[in-house]
């Protein structure tokens, strides 16, 4: 077999189904092995930035990594932006990036670039193929080496993927099983929860399944921490049968106000909370200077089995933690805004659903009211770049083909990876897509006042920078384009009637809500 | 005034008029300083591969760099491959990055990303300002930076924006004339053309104006050398009066064969002549191995000058050039195909238009046809990074607001950075872009055959990696979704007159034309 069948026979023993992919003319063997080699389903992107969101949501609800296929150093600079989010989400990926042939590199053909470079800024693990012989033990080690929640990136020469290995494939390298807690940090967080001081849980990670928040419940009850999560995890169980659990503040000034009274954070998964961004008149750190910032556990470590330590040394391994009964709001009616939506939406969420969240500032009534809908994951925008959503649904519908998906999106994230909506109808996938449509970049307004930049308000110029409604897109005309059916809501009931159908219905749909901004 | 108002006039100093932005908070007292500070028009895209696409064909267009505005590392991320695009054509770009200010970064938020690494790939010069009292003087040594054709990225802390800058704005460094070429290599140059051996003078660099095209013809008349062009070359000067001038092949057989019988190569601003990819059975280098390639100037240096000094050696400074006569094809009738839009296109090309050709095989019958039709610009994707000609087109148009643009895209390379018919909308830019639909990735098809994968013959799987028509694009849909008027043409007559009206009336257009492949 040559290098690129040998690969493509490694990632499938590694137990890697799926390969989100744009190729160019490097990448033809590849493409031509997929024929060769059983087990890769390979599903075509119009654009990179699609991709690399699609390979993060297919982790996030898959539980291992995808890998993508992309077109020298502009292709993976065009995914980058995503692969950052699945890096701060803890998401693994592995990319195999195609590059000219080895001996054609010194040439400075058009495409030449420093692939090396760009992919260390996203990854954790690069390295470059040196020959046909080697590529199936350099995949092989590529998975293994995302397998803890990283990205990894293999650059695959042109021919490394077309010369012979009689090797042949290889087999997958052991996933390493998660790190354990040492005691001494149990004793640690043992000492600081019974100390009587004001301590505060925040959970993070790559996932805060329903068994983990019940475990985070009972450790809640038990010793009489708050608890919470991260501003934005990257999967977590919600809904009915779920544990009672706050999310952090996005807002500084908000978080700093929630977090003012705790003298220790005991951090699970998660990382010290920091401002999203700098303000001129805010500090970085939302904790008080002297709140301590216990680190229990790291996203790699064994989160379970540190909870399950703790909830002994508690004796509270069968205490009931708070949980969400079914609890649904009035149907709305009149006129459709993110509040009506949101309660339409808290209504409707099927059971089991996917919600994937880039609503910004048309969200932040939603998150609240779902939290007693039917059960549901939540997926959120991790790394803070724009342009996660849409890619995302389409990454999670392929990972749970059982599962309704809906996709929240702004008008202004979604032009980002719009492209996204024809792979949908591409694999007919079963994902409801419902964009505000405010006209605004409207975090950016609410971002403006925040910095105080021209005393909080914007003069013509500025504002026209922030305005996204001179011409307002359609995005039902931009669906429809892309083969996914759409309509336009403008009132409470026509958002309902469409929502119901779009859920009803299998395969893509869009709704175009037009809402007014929240600010 | 603030470091970002110090930043702006210090661009405005500099004669940089034109801002190609997408900002986010980082950035926020940047776009504040826009309403304090006279004399920079702020064009905002709704992608980042918009802004540095569009910042290339300005460029170009205007023979001056524009500056970009982009968040952070995400957002560096998504403009690279179009400034991979630039860099490749020695086209001037400054791209100001904002990045969280200085004292947050070390807390890992979640934009947090090495925006000098990333920048590294696709610049020449970058740099990160440490103060607002710096800000002024980075500015102007980036915009002396990209002065010769280069990219410069500057990285612009959010609290160097917001801080006060008392020294106020900087003023321009002078940009450095072009190099001199030594008279030694001009001597090389005149030995080897009188050698009696085979010679063909290859030209490239980021522009042959019509001057610069007839003292090529000059030359070429006067030595008997032959003439080419790059394959790609960054702008050239066509039409009716302007020199008679090949144009190398892009298939590397043809390029070898094209150059079988050369014994000396004389590049003027042209890169030794390389196969766009390797393929298992062709060498990297299209001249013989015995060829002597002998580089006469450098894109940077002074070729005109150059140019003279060789017309004078030769006294052949008032020569008669072949140039081409105005000389045009019928119009065609019935079926609408790539031969017969070219045809079309060819009579109808307004004096003084500006072509963006990114329709990959469905341009191919379109180079030849216009060669004598009324004077144009011709602008091509010179890094082989996909996604270039609609915002390129934007960028032209900018540039040139008397001028028509008329964008040639395939289908599969419209979609890379479709959200560009926004901006054209937005800023009534007189464009008409006509997409080649021909519902395949039809280059990949072509070089599918050419790597010899699985000899040649597309599998299933892999052909349908190559396929783009499930669903079909509806570009008319799509188009009048983001607000630009779109038609669509299935016969050369519904062509010609679509092509007429949009060349007639201002504003952008787009016509959505039904081809088939080429092959």
């Amino acid at each position: 077999m040559n290098g690129a069948e040998s690969l493509i026979t490694t990632l499938v023993n590694s137990d890697i189904e799926v390969c989100f992919a744009n190729p160019g003319t490097s990448e033809m063997h590849f493409v031509a092995a997929l024929d060769e080699v059983k087990g890769m389903r390979c599903v075509l992107c119009l654009f990179e930035g699609v991709l690399s969101g699609a390979a993060d949501g297919y982790a996030r609800m898959a539980r291992k990594p995808a890998s993508t296929l992309l077109h020298l150093g502009p292709g993976l600079g065009n995914a980058l932006a995503n692969l950052h989010n699945a890096k701060k989400g803890h998401v693994p990926v592995v990319n195999i990036v195609g590059d000219h042939a080895t001996y054609h590199l010194e040439h400075d053909a058009p495409l030449t670039a420093d692939i090396e470079g760009i992919a260390n800024a996203v990854s954790h693990w690069v390295h470059t193929s040196k020959s046909s012989e080697d590529i199936a033990k350099d995949g092989a080690e590529a998975v293994f080496q995302a397998g803890e929640g990283l990205i990894s990136t293999l650059i695959l020469p042109a021919d490394v993927s077309w010369g012979e290995n009689p090797a042949g494939a290889a087999a997958a390298i052991r996933i390493p099983t998660p790190r354990q807690v040492p005691q001494s940090r149990i004793d640690a967080a043992v000492s600081r929860l019974q100390s009587g001081k004001n301590c505060k849980i925040i959970a993070g990670g790559r996932e805060i399944d329903q068994r983990r928040g019940l475990m985070l419940g009972q450790l809640a009850k038990a010793t009489g921490a708050s608890l919470c999560t991260d501003v934005f995890p990257t999967r977590l169980a919600r809904g009915a049968g779920t544990v009672v659990i706050d999310r952090m503040p996005y807002l500084a000034e908000a978080a700093i106000d929630y977090l003012k009274d705790v003298d220790h954070l005991i951090l699970i998964g998660a990382a010290p909370p920091v401002s999203f961004f700098a303000y001129p008149n805010l500090p970085s750190m939302m904790a008080r200077q002297d709140c301590e910032q216990f680190v229990l556990a790291s996203p790699g470590d064994d989160i379970d089995e540190a909870l399950e330590n703790l909830l002994r040394r508690f004796g509270a391994l069968d205490i009931e933690p708070e949980v969400h009964p079914l609890a649904l709001p009035e149907l709305p009616s009149g006129g459709l805004d993110v509040s009506t939506a949101a309660q339409a939406l808290a209504v409707l969420i099927p059971e089991n659903a996917i919600i994937v969240d880039e609503a910004a500032t048309s969200g932040m009534p939603l998150f609240p009211i779902t939290a007693a809908s039917r059960p549901h994951d939540w997926l959120n925008l991790t790394g803070g770049s724009i342009g996660f959503g849409l890619p995302a649904s389409v990454g999670a519908a392929i990972a749970c083909p059982d599962r309704k998906v809906i996709c929240l999106e702004g008008d202004g994230s979604a032009m980002y990876t719009i492209q996204s909506l024809w792979t949908m109808a591409r694999e007919d996938l079963d994902i409801v897509v419902i964009i505000y449509n405010n006209c605004k970049y409207s975090i950016l307004e609410l971002e403006f006042s925040r910095t105080g930049a021209r005393g909080g308000v914007p003069g013509p110029k500025a504002a026209s920078m922030l305005d996204i409604g001179s011409p307002k897109m359609d995005f039902v005309s931009i669906a429809q384009g892309m083969g996914v059916a759409a309509t336009r809501a403008t009132t409470a009931e026509e958002f309902i009637t469409q929502l119901n159908k779009a859920i009803q219905d299998p395969g893509p749909h869009l709704i175009d809500a037009l809402v007014p901004p929240l600010f």
